[in-house]
């Protein structure tokens, strides 16, 4: 039996982590240097499409931030003020949000300019300068916020056969019983001991997770069953990807046909383009869509008063999943998009019920399934 | 050590008074008369203030459904179509959402109407409609919809030394590790084995609550950790009220200071007037507001540049509340919402984050409860 070892750096690695950066400005300045800071650029122009690996990465560009430069010092300081706050967390063993560190780093700097005038500056105004020096620290330190133990909202569900342990504890996620195990914020500090299944499915709505999990379509089916709530949080994404890469499982998102679940399976896959630097932990390149397709619509002869119009936005939308390089080289999926472009029709997945409750576990995902019906 | 017994009717129960409805129904139009349904009323005109319980209720009235009147004759149809929808999934052991019945119940009628031409109508246009019957079921049944086995979306999360057991598994929930318990859609299948803590703590925001889980908060402070993540679900303040009513606990809400977060507080402690005939079941009339409060502002000396101005929006929805009969009648709440509207002003809880990140954990809330600085 196969096992997921803890993916995350331990708290010694990553306090000597934070520490070496801060040693690295301290040592410039010591030795008498302008300070500067070496930052991985992350913006589009620096993501480049891994054809082998089928995932967005951060190309090789970096910036220098510079203290004595007046277009970059206050960059700088926000950068070294993140670190302090970040490493002083770890020190400590707090946990604090990312809202909880732009209050914390929040104040204001006093001054008196060139001419004699007194000024203040706010060390950031709102939360995206804070978000973004975090950002930078990813990049720079090599380390998923989750290590250095940043908090956030975490949204998914597991349930299923599989054991981890967490904290010292065993927590077996076959024994959940209605309920779910909600998956923590930090993936990699989870020991993932021992799975029992054939496949991973993803499903986009909440509901339908309940549905399958109180019906246990999960033990019949063997696999393991696993919600985002609609777009994923980095949390589920980092489970899916760690079950798919460790344990050589499948994995299938259901969603409905439309271009918002088009886009959620994409996320699952691949990350978003804005934040490519993720996608080397957090996606799933083998991740397949088994449905809704647009194309299920004739093959499972939805009704006629069950299809929904497609609004502008989501035409829009559906055009610019065409140029996502993951959805551009992949046949089956640039058929289906221009299926969807051309009918401007789309179902949800509870659509399936009018073939009666049992359609949806008992015929639809088995059938999709074994015939490898499905997009990638 | 008291336990909380399965608070739901059995499967058996649940079938035979959907049965009994039915053939209410069918004895009518057996004995020649004409058929109709007693739905007792869900409109403000018939909720009441229950003084003693601090709850709203439905009053007294009732409305007759006739099948042969022209006005109430499709929803006189769509009520039976949703109880025999309802009635065969429990019969097969299907767990459907409130789309997935939506979806089912879904259908053209075609007819001939008094001048000869064919027409068609919809069973329903939208989910409103299939929603509506779904409640009035609820209320003349007197059941929730989760006993009936419908499927929602459950946001809530929970964590402390309690063990529940559910579908015959016992769950440790102080041995979830950096996750939680996802609470179940039922809450009433839960049967609470044993509680040892002092007091349920309600968070709004689930990154709060992951921070408190991952510094093992509730463990310290002996106190049971709850998310509904923002505004909670049906669950979620079914299993706050299940802590409270069975284990006599003192349940705290801790929100932002603002109308959003007041509101929340609201809807765990009486629900919403609206769905008035809910709050017998899921409100927690005790819950108290440990905070943040507007007051906390000049209390715990919160810098200026972390408060926020106050929108139109919130400063309307702060005069709504003022007329909300739980917080006309408390002293405290008044005051308070007066200050709010006085100042104009609001903060998050994470601007507490502002005195150092065990601020909040170490000094505000036990000594919120110590001093006993609450609303209610």
């Amino acid at each position: 039996m196969k096992r997921g070892m803890v993916q995350a750096p331990s708290e010694e690695e990553v306090i000597r982590r934070l520490e070496e950066l801060g040693s690295s400005i301290a040592k410039q300045i010591l030795s008498g240097k302008e300070p500067y800071l070496e930052i991985p650029v992350r913006t589009l122009a620096n993501t480049i499409w891994d054809e082998a690996r089928k995932i967005l990465v951060l190309g090789p560009r970096t910036a220098k931030r510079s203290f004595l430069d007046v277009g970059e010092s206050k960059k700088f300081m926000q950068t070294v003020l993140m670190l302090s706050l970040i490493l002083r967390a770890r020190r400590e063993g707090d946990y604090p949000t990312i809202r909880d560190l732009y209050y914390t780093g929040k104040h204001t700097i006093y001054y008196v300019d060139e001419n004699g005038r007194r000024r203040s500056e706010e060390t950031w105004d709102d939360q995206r300068e804070s978000n973004a020096v975090i950002q930078d620290l990813e990049v720079a330190l090599g380390l998923l916020r989750e290590h250095m133990g940043i908090m956030h909202d975490a949204k998914g569900k597991i349930v299923g056969n599989l054991v981890v342990r967490s904290k010292g504890y065993e927590i077996d996620l076959s024994r959940m019983g209605s309920g779910a195990y909600a998956i923590p914020p930090n993936v990699d500090r989870l020991e993932i001991l021992s799975v029992d299944a054939e496949y991973v499915l993803v499903v986009e709505k909440d509901a339908i997770f309940e549905r399958l999990n109180e019906e246990e379509f999960w033990k019949r089916s063997r696999c393991i069953l696993v919600t985002g709530k609609g777009q994923p949080d980095r949390s589920t994404r980092r489970m899916v990807r760690r079950l798919w890469e460790e344990f050589d499982l499948p994995v299938y998102v259901l969603t409905d046909a439309d271009s918002y679940g088009f886009y959620i399976y994409s996320v699952y896959r691949s990350g978003s383009i804005s934040l490519s630097y993720e996608s080397e932990r957090l996606a799933t390149p083998g991740a397949r869509f088994l449905g809704v397709a647009v194309s299920d619509i004739d093959r499972y002869k939805i009704p006629k008063n069950y299809i929904i119009k497609a609004t502008e936005r989501d035409l829009k939308r559906a055009k610019e999943l065409l140029n996502y390089p993951w959805f551009k080289e992949s046949k089956g999926w640039v058929q289906e998009l221009e299926l969807f472009l051309e009918k401007g029709e789309k179902v949800e997945i509870e659509a399936l019920s009018g073939h009666g409750f049992k359609f949806l576990s008992q015929k639809y995902i088995p059938e999709k399934i074994e015939t490898g019906s499905y997009l990638y």
